[in-house]
């Protein structure tokens, strides 16, 4: 058989194999990619997000472990997928360690597949890839994609906007600078998970996401596609679903299939409502532009030969010419 | 006056309203940093970047106050500005609010100049908004520039690339998911900075530091300008700098001009070797690449109708074609 057939066939050394082709952007992944994609678009995406400490990874475990044993709300067990992404890692390493710790938990269940990404150095690919990624374990039959993210910056939410469903992690305790990034990622989530809730501060810490809760102001979805870049607006229409705020207790095991029953409500108030289809539209333009953005600039490079390029630079560090000047002389008017 | 003539005489409110064109992207900010260009180049850049709960805040304020009135190691007081950067924060707030602390502190001070940039929304936009924010300080005679930036991901390490000198600051006891996060970001630092060093734990945190940093690979730094997208390598040459672990109490002031004597050891070094230049090389590539990228996207844009662009994604939803099929259908085939 071929590639594409064997990964839809579950093959995990097939869906491994294309899974290091994605990432490495390999031409023949591209077409595997592309035979595959209508193939795609069964799985429930799960973005799980949060700041360090949180216990993100004990989380995804326990949910991985019950979606197979209980299979959740439906009462069928599922096969999940589990992308662990490292954006803070450049230099990978991070996350191949968190894989280890998994395996022995996990290891051995054909209905669980475990993939490390790290950015590999590649400024604003991690998403791209990830959400390749995410399609291979689609079309291999994985009807539930774990999208776990190490950190909480600006990456991570770029990352938690492909999912149909987005857990943020929180946890008793986890000081005050923290406070401000949660204002920024409350407002991707659609689940707040209040984790390690046996540890003293839970009931303040709770409180507090509910007033940051009530705080941000819930804004219509707006994804301008003209502005040159993707514009990241993705709030909550509060109309439709209110973010609830569930404990659980990761590491005893506690919570986690009420918080399976959660995201199956929330799955059904993405189809019942026009919701899944805004953020599939949303999630395929974003992978649209990311894809375009760089095919423009690889067909621009490969028109401008390296040592004008070089030369440029070097004027611009000599600041005889501005980095705007240096554009409108390496796109405008080449000859000048 | 005009006010490129006014923001090179250091007049605050030019600044101010310059800083503001600038992170709007406004065409007359463009034109202004264009003009300004020239007359940059004078500042030392340094990144400050680092877990939360790490007390970078309170180091940088420190580190303003003693350029103030020690003037640090060269006996001469220098103007600071400060670029407090949070890309955790599309919808900005945090940063906002880390800004009334420090007024407190350092208001009142002509010589010291504060910034706080949120994201914006704007996709990899906050990088090059920072660098044209130290362009406006430098151009102003801000001889030292503080990049701040809020929690430890991968932008956070792009805007640390920004800067001649990266501080990574550390504190004791910030758990074993932080562990990750250093081992990527510890290979951007030339100066690790233990701060709350006389909290418990703080021997062990020097230790465990002193070993991720052995393991840390040296590599010559690569700037890969053929790949389509950015490389981050920016690896230490460990030949020419060991890169030192030092210890601070921000909030007590100790240690504080011990740590400026070690920036500008660490100026001294750039500058002696070839260090500085590269540096300067590969920030202004990083600059270039990224503002070639917006301006060949928005030229794309501008030649691709609206309805054209909706129905290729509407096609994607739909699973009928690939998201590299529609990257084919935009760019080379308009007409297919």
């Amino acid at each position: 058989m071929s590639l594409p057939e064997d990964v839809i066939q579950g093959s995990r050394l097939a869906i491994s194999r294309l899974l290091t082709q994605v990432e490495n952007n390999t031409p023949e992944g591209r077409q595997v990619l592309d035979f595959l994609f209508p193939y795609t678009g069964k799985a429930h995406l799960i973005g799980v997000t949060g700041p360090p400490g949180s216990g993100k990874s004990s989380l995804v475990n326990q949910l991985a472990k019950e979606y197979r044993q209980s299979g959740g709300a439906g009462g069928r067990t599922r096969q999940v997928g589990i992308l662990a992404v490292d954006p803070s890692s450049p230099f990978s390493g991070g996350a191949i360690l968190g894989d280890r710790v998994r395996m022995r938990d996990l290891a051995g269940d054909p209905g669980v597949f475990i993939r490390s990404m790290a950015s590999r150095g590649a400024l604003g690919g991690l998403s791209a890839s990830t959400s390749a990624a995410a399609q291979v374990l689609d079309a291999a039959g994985f009807e539930i994609i774990l999208i776990e993210t190490v950190g909480a910056g600006q990456a991570e939410v770029d990352i938690a906007r492909l999912a149909h469903t987005t857990l943020v992690i929180e946890a008793p305790g986890l000081g005050d600078e923290i406070q401000a990034i949660k204002a920024g990622i409350l407002e991707i989530a659609d689940i707040i998970v209040l984790n390690k809730s046996d540890q003293a501060g839970a009931d303040a810490a709770e409180r507090a996401l509910r007033s940051m809760l009530e705080l941000a102001h819930p804004l219509p979805h707006v994804f301008d596609s003209h502005h040159g870049t993707t514009v990241i607006q993705q709030v909550k229409e509060t109309a439709g679903w209110i973010t609830p705020i569930h404990r659980t207790i990761a590491t005893e095991g506690k919570g986690i299939s009420e918080l399976i029953q959660w995201i199956a409500h929330h799955a059904k108030y993405l189809h019942d409502s026009t919701e899944w289809l805004r953020r599939e539209h949303a999630r395929w333009q974003a992978t649209l532009d990311e894809l375009l953005r760089e095919s423009l600039v690889a067909r621009w490079r490969s028109s401008v030969p390296e040592e004008r390029y070089r030369e440029i630079v070097q004027r611009m560090v000599a600041r005889s010419i501005s980095p705007w000047r240096a554009v409108d002389l390496l796109t405008d008017k080449k000859d000048a």
